[in-house]
């Protein structure tokens, strides 16, 4: 029963999900499901996902999609993932379905990034809601700021210039995920290359 | 240590922490914040929720916004939930955020009602997941197709017509959560004849 995850890697969700499974040591199958050429349209795929996004998994017979479910479906049934990553403590774990479904309805970067240095990094602490180690939150929140880094370095120093929590918070993600982290934004650089050609 | 629920009932995620409260017989006291006087964004307020959004709660020391945390942490923490609000069951409760996340990504109603139709009603129980019974996902996307209402029936009557599925869920997780339901829909019927006149 080999966890199977939907994906394509330029998907900034299905490289949180790839990465929390690379970090945890969680065995899976990754099946390309290529954006550009439409395959998540398909009739085949619309069996995996009826709403036809990514990422999406399949775990013996059962189907879950949405990159926070998959993410917290993860971390609570594969053995020998850290408690960091969601924690069992009830006013720690409300805390980061507070941060994840604010992150969902406030999409916009800016007022994003200024919350997430002035709110959520409030306490000088490396992650999130003060945590020393990095929770499912820091990880999708991390992988959705990476996109920007797309557009290009001058962009991404000027929007991300005036957070300098926000810089040392992704940093601090990147170092507690590597090499897993660099590996799968690889393709952010190699796009950009692709673009600029 | 009594709940305290930081509430204008014109908002539909507001409502649904209200009926959910009530259902399950949580002591709570309401704060009315009243958003056409914009008193969300006074600085009061922001020291409950930074972000200065609506529902926000306080319990004891603990402070929390977004109505999927909040309702998450309600069916969690207060003692007398049933479990069908937010299953202990690992499959069960990864469907459920995986609906919400979806409807979170999701606020275009047209295919929201399509998706709700045929997929998430697919089996023919009476409510999400084709449970028997109601969970916080039920109340949520009710709560916030019910906003529709105050368009004018016309409207609701064009929008909800096809969906014969959606139409008979309304009023299934309606008769669940009677009389607080229809108490807290009071409001739109209100403001729907104050904007006639």
């Amino acid at each position: 029963m080999k966890l199977k995850v939907y994906a394509d890697r330029l998907s900034q969700p299905v490289r949180a999900v790839i990465i929390f499974c690379e970090v945890n040591g969680i065995d899976y199958e990754e099946i390309k499901v290529d954006l550009a050429n439409r395959e998540h349209l398909t009739p085949e795929f619309a069996e995996i996902n009826p709403m036809q996004q990514l990422p999406a998994i399949v775990h013996g017979s059962f189907k879950l999609f949405e990159s926070h479910a998959i993410l917290i479906y993860l971390a609570s049934s594969f053995p020998g993932v850290a408690d960091h990553w969601y924690p069992a403590d009830v006013y720690k774990r409300r805390k980061i379905h507070s941060v994840l479904d604010w992150h969902h309805s406030n999409l916009r970067r800016g007022p994003t990034l200024s919350k997430t240095e002035s709110f959520w990094l409030d306490d000088n602490r490396p992650f999130l809601l003060g945590q020393n180690q990095p929770s499912i939150a820091d990880l999708i929140l991390v992988c959705d700021i990476m996109q920007v880094k797309l557009v290009g370095e001058t962009d991404w120093n000027r929007l991300l210039g005036p957070y300098k929590k926000v810089q040392q918070w992704i940093e601090n993600t990147r170092n507690a995920t590597n090499p897993h982290f660099d590996e799968l934004h690889k393709v952010l650089k190699e796009l950009k290359e692709k673009l600029q050609n």
